[in-house]
């Protein structure tokens, strides 16, 4: 019995696995990237997704290129290595600054936020005045004016970091009037300019979106990169002839897998805050190995 | 000429430093250790101090102990290389975590921040009733109830994590109605305790003082620990005979050095807002090599 049991894995382990039957990497600098993963988990029900949430070291929003590219690096090698077929990065400050470098080096296909969310922005304007909000990081790569000039060059993009966002999210002022008064400031200049369509340039930004809503009114169209990101990702993997056939079957391991650098207890709770599915366990990994 | 150049020159590297002559090493997470910094330069001008703030994995305070723990051990390896005489753990957060590990393997007299603010507090309260401001790392920690207790076992302390502040204070948010709106909230628990005392339990908090004073009342002493640690230095210093008996001659490099492990443009900006010192340069280092 236990000969045939061996026997039966050596067998498992020997098959390589179909492409298609692989998981979906998702990676983000903490816990913002889950709204990313759930698009991707209510557009594509049957894909495995392992994402990972470098818990250690965010956020990313207010450090370097060159540090984000590092970090960036070690997370796609953690992922190549638990054999995902796809990789999407779930962060706009890594997709802002790493995309290019990690493309150079990805064995499998990669995408990031940026290019979806300036395409959905291009698509909804009418005036061809798109705000974007994010985080320093990505404001100063000036990625989305630059993404956004390729598809029309004709429109005009106005940019505005908004550092306190994310610790406002974090700490759960998700409907408050301190978060309405900060939005209100840091929307001013936009809505001065008069845009017409406002890019959710962060992935914790969703999370406010009722209240960034209200403070830009209802003549300004939200866009969040999320959904978009994951069209693009099934575009890609039906091109590619990698989207997963059939739901994983019981048995199997889980479908979505998590894994952190730090703080794995903490992520679990603010991750099914996120996500329509009972998260039991976040694995703590060491990154800075990678 | 050229030869006694060089005979002058291997002179100099053979001859050990004397210990006094060496300088102190303070490290924090980022840029709010600047605050201990300058109470020892006010205190001790003629020591020479090298800083290192890890600024590209702040902040410290929504991390694990573990993680903390790690990230101050590279911290210390780095400043013992550039052989320091003492080090100062201008960081509450990894002082509340980390200190008992570093003191264990560190070579040179360590402090941290955590004892001199309990021994500040227990000599400024009145009542018995301390309150404790800092990051969610360090009130999970329990270290300042710990501590207070052992020097005044009747005294009763009460905690309060306040991850905003942070973000507040590095959004340049000093004297804002978000921030006195923010204390308000976080305050009102340890207001209707009654305290009579608050530490500032985190290095950016001094930088805020102006609106916690306001929030809390004229009734309760603030206590900021960065003054007491200097103090504490001093003593120690002057304990081992490590007190640098004159200030660094000109010709000798900067007496203060900054490192950071990144964005140490934005770091520099930052720094001379805080220390009354013409910060010239800071050097960035790839302190995971560590």
């Amino acid at each position: 019995m236990s000969a045939e049991v061996n026997a039966s894995n050596a067998a498992v382990f020997e098959a390589p696995a179909e492409a298609s039957d692989r998981p979906v990497g998702v990676f983000d600098s903490g816990v913002g990237g889950l709204t990313v993963m759930r698009e991707i988990m209510k557009l594509m029900p049957k894909e495995r997704i392992i994402y990972f949430g470098d818990t250690a070291r965010v956020p990313y929003g207010n450090k370097s290129g060159e540090t984000v590219t590092r970090f960036s690096e070690q997370i796609m090698r953690f992922l190549l290595k638990e054999d995902v077929k796809a990789i999407v990065v779930a962060c706009n400050t890594a997709s802002a600054y790493a995309l290019e470098a990690l493309e150079r080096d990805c064995p499998v296909p990669i995408i990031g936020v940026i290019v979806p969310g300036a395409a959905a922005a291009v698509r909804a304007t009418r005036n061809g005045r798109i705000g974007v909000i994010a985080t320093a990081g990505t404001i100063a790569s000036g990625i989305y004016p630059r993404e956004i000039g390729k598809l029309n060059p004709d429109s005009r993009v106005l940019g505005k970091a908004c550092p306190l966002f994310v610790p406002l999210v974090e700490e759960g002022l998700w409907q408050d009037p301190v978060t309405r008064e900060i939005a209100r400031r840091y929307l001013e200049e936009l809505m001065n300019e008069d845009i017409d369509t406002l890019i959710l340039g962060c992935t914790h930004y969703p999370l406010i979106q009722g209240v960034i809503g209200e403070v830009a009114g209802a003549g300004v169209t939200l866009v969040n990169p999320a959904y978009e990101t994951a069209r693009q990702l099934e575009i890609l993997l039906r091109e590619r002839e990698l989207l997963s056939p059939e739901a994983p079957g019981l048995g199997n391991e889980p479908q979505y897998r998590f894994y952190v650098s730090d703080m794995a207890e903490q992520f679990k709770s603010f991750a099914n805050a996120i996500i329509p599915y009972g998260i039991l366990t976040a694995k703590k990994i060491d990154i800075e190995r990678y």
